[in-house]
């Protein structure tokens, strides 16, 4: 199913190959995204409705009725992207400026595919204390923030204490929005391999962000931890591991998998950690070579291999195959099965926002995954097609819908509706918000670009 | 030249007109503010530039050199509005909820006006400690940042901070954008009574943000300071003030103004501070009656009154001129002269953005002072014509003009650019984000609302 006559050296060159066209086009158009006004100016009459003096109006309205300020304001549509940026992409800690297109990039994303305002937010700081302390002073703007690009383990201490202490929703995309999309691979690949997901035996390997919340994620949907095994650059993780014991103050969630996986409290390597397992999950370090095809032939038969490490897999999928995995799924958009967090993020937080919920419950994230599976279902599963791609535009509103309903099941939703009424809206918010960029660049005020040729 | 047969009564049912319908549109548009894209999105390719993988190679060559960031994102043009909401505009601490749709409207104006865009962000702290570390921590993401509706005492100390900590220009509108427009007003009433501004002896009457910046910046102008006085709600200000004395490490400003003010030592109230004087600029408290017509009369020959209270001045015009008053001039929109914010800042950072200034000085206030008044006298002074009114759309790209020039002059510009230049630039970009305005509400992406008679 792929063509295994490229070499590394041509997809890393492939993978390079945006990068001068992005400098190019960066260059350009000096940003990827502007305010826009949402309401109308016919004269100048009108400021006197929107600032002094008429604006007094709303203020004290909001004032007597705080909730109010979702019905006044741009409030309920404002999502703050941001970022310290200590882990960007696979650039490390390039700082907060340097990581700016990666925020704008993301806003970018969440108006064209989710109809969300998104204002990114670069904090000039690493210590996490003061990360959780200006996101919770933050909030009287937004409708929810997404946390990204922030190194762990920090970055796990962070999203919890301000899921338990935010009242608007806070989400770490590198988390959970990774683990949605995961999931929702998992799901289909079960199916196509004719095993409950619940009773598979999985090899996690790596423990950073994605993993350790593909894990809690996949357990939360109801596999059994105790069944499966986590692996890192040190072996594999138990209640022996005393390195991560010693420091479980800051390693608290890799403390607790050593305690609720590996129920045989195995030791080893990776090498170890797959044998016998009907399916890898990893989330380690660029490839090839990571996972060894010998390994693959010791997992158990019809083997599923998630092999998310970019720009290159810890296992070339050809390698897995010939090694007898039934099924491959990378990070990679070229190759078939693309793990893709921009599938997930934009109908959740369309969703979360339009029943105003005040959190982004684990049960919500997997009903995203669970639309995300049935969509592919529906369509045709194949081993080679088990997630839908950016291009099926239906899988915000659905995924919106299927939130909205958990959300109010859940009893987090401050509004109700329905997911008939919610489908019509998140439909209609994001077909408007993908109209005004296509007429933006009809009118000339997104310019078209000279191609690279005419500037050769 | 105003109607004075109108009542207080009238005229404070006049000011509260636009709240109904503010109240109606608000609710109607859900607030004022939107993101919009600036770059193409053609196909789903173009996400491969504007986020992985080819976002890495702009993120690189920001982490090189830092000073890309202004090229290759939207922080060159993005300013943000921020506000704690403990004095927002007539309403005092109304908290940073019911604040938001002030400072949207500022974000509107902005954009509107001076084609830059603006983020509005509430903040949850009133510690003016948490409030500069904030902002100093928000830096990354923002080419310059206007504070907005803080309190006083608070106010000065967090601006004068930040101006001298921040690597972006800060702005607090309240003190600096009130000065300039009223020193512009002030210049053109001297020339109109034939007095230099310089050695006029000025009666200040409230020592709040707006007056003390007033002073400040009218000193800064070259008016004497010994010559003046300013009077708040005790009396008189000079070093007899043992009150502010004692409390001078949190009244900095106001026990500065008490040493280099009154250098007769004049002691009383305002009638006392009045006598003699040549102009009277009341920052105070809604009128009418603050100042009485009789301590009008006690003023030096051709008295200039700025009173700027709001929604009522402090003495009514007609009363003011009736007393022998030459000039005045107000807050309100109603009477001629209204001293507005609006004509001031969006040309003040479209300019200073536009050479990348690192901070607003004193004297690029002064500049763009100087350009609403030339402005004026070129189209014929007259008393009650002191300022240009907001549809006089030159005005934004002169005073950007005017001021990038002064920021070379200062060396404090990171970019060069000719008077000519800048005009041309200021006014595409300001052109161009009223045309988007325009093209959003014609083509529904800015619903028309239904008319207040429709609705009922």
């Amino acid at each position: 199913m792929v063509d295994r006559t490229v070499t590394k050296e041509e997809l890393l060159e492939r993978a390079k190959k945006p990068a001068a066209e992005a400098m190019r086009l960066h260059a350009f158009y000096h940003g990827k995204t502007q305010t826009a006004l949402r309401c109308r100016v016919q004269d100048l009459d009108d400021f006197a409705i929107w600032y002094t003096p008429g604006v007094a109006a709303p203020c004290r309205a909001i004032e007597q009725d705080p909730a109010l300020v979702y019905e006044l304001t741009s409030k309920w549509n404002t999502v703050a992207v941001i970022s310290d940026g200590t882990r960007v992409l696979g650039l490390g800690d390039i700082g907060p400026k340097a990581g700016l297109p990666v925020m704008e990039g993301k806003a970018l994303l969440y108006k064209y595919l989710g109809g969300v305002d998104a204002v990114p937010i670069m904090l000039d700081t690493k210590d996490p204390d003061r990360i959780i302390e200006t996101v919770l002073m933050l909030q009287p703007s937004f409708g929810g923030v997404n946390l990204e690009d922030i190194a762990q383990p920090k970055c796990f201490r962070i999203l919890d204490t301000l899921r338990e202490k935010a009242e608007i929703p806070v989400w770490h995309d590198d988390q959970q929005g990774t683990a949605s999309v995961a999931l929702a691979a998992m799901i289909n690949a079960a199916k196509i391999v004719n095993k409950p997901l619940e009773t598979m035996r999985i090899a996690f390997v790596g423990t950073g962000a994605s993993n350790v919340a593909c894990s809690r994620l996949l357990f939360s949907y109801g596999v059994d931890p105790s069944n499966c095994v986590m692996v890192d650059s040190t072996g594999i993780l138990g209640k022996h591991r005393r390195d991560i014991y010693l420091k479980r103050a800051d390693l608290v969630q890799r403390w607790h998998l050593c305690q609720i996986t590996n129920a045989e409290e195995l030791q080893g390597d990776m090498e170890t950690a797959l044998r016998g397992a009907d399916a890898v999950v990893a989330f380690s370090q660029p490839g090839p070579g990571i996972i060894k095809p010998e390994w693959i032939k010791g997992m158990a038969k019809d083997a599923i291999v998630l092999a998310g490490a970019n720009p290159i897999p810890e296992i070339w999928p050809w390698e897995a195959q010939e090694a007898g995995a039934a099924i491959v799924a990378t990070g990679r958009s070229d190759f078939p099965n693309q793990v893709n967090n921009s599938l997930g993020f934009p109908g959740i937080f369309r969703g979360t926002l339009d029943v105003r919920a005040s959190t982004i419950t684990d049960e919500m994230a997997i009903a995203a995954s669970k639309t995300l599976a049935d969509m592919v279902a529906e369509k045709g599963l194949a081993p080679d097609h088990l997630l839908p791609t950016m291009d099926e535009w239906e899988i915000f509103p659905r995924i919106a819908a299927a939130v909205a309903m958990k959300a109010q099941e859940q009893g987090v939703a401050r509004r109700t509706t329905t997911y008939d009424e919610e489908f019509e809206r998140a439909s209609e918010i994001i077909r408007s918000a993908r109209q005004m960029t296509e007429t933006l660049m009809r009118e000339g005020f997104i310019p078209a670009a000279p191609s690279a040729d005419d500037e050769a």
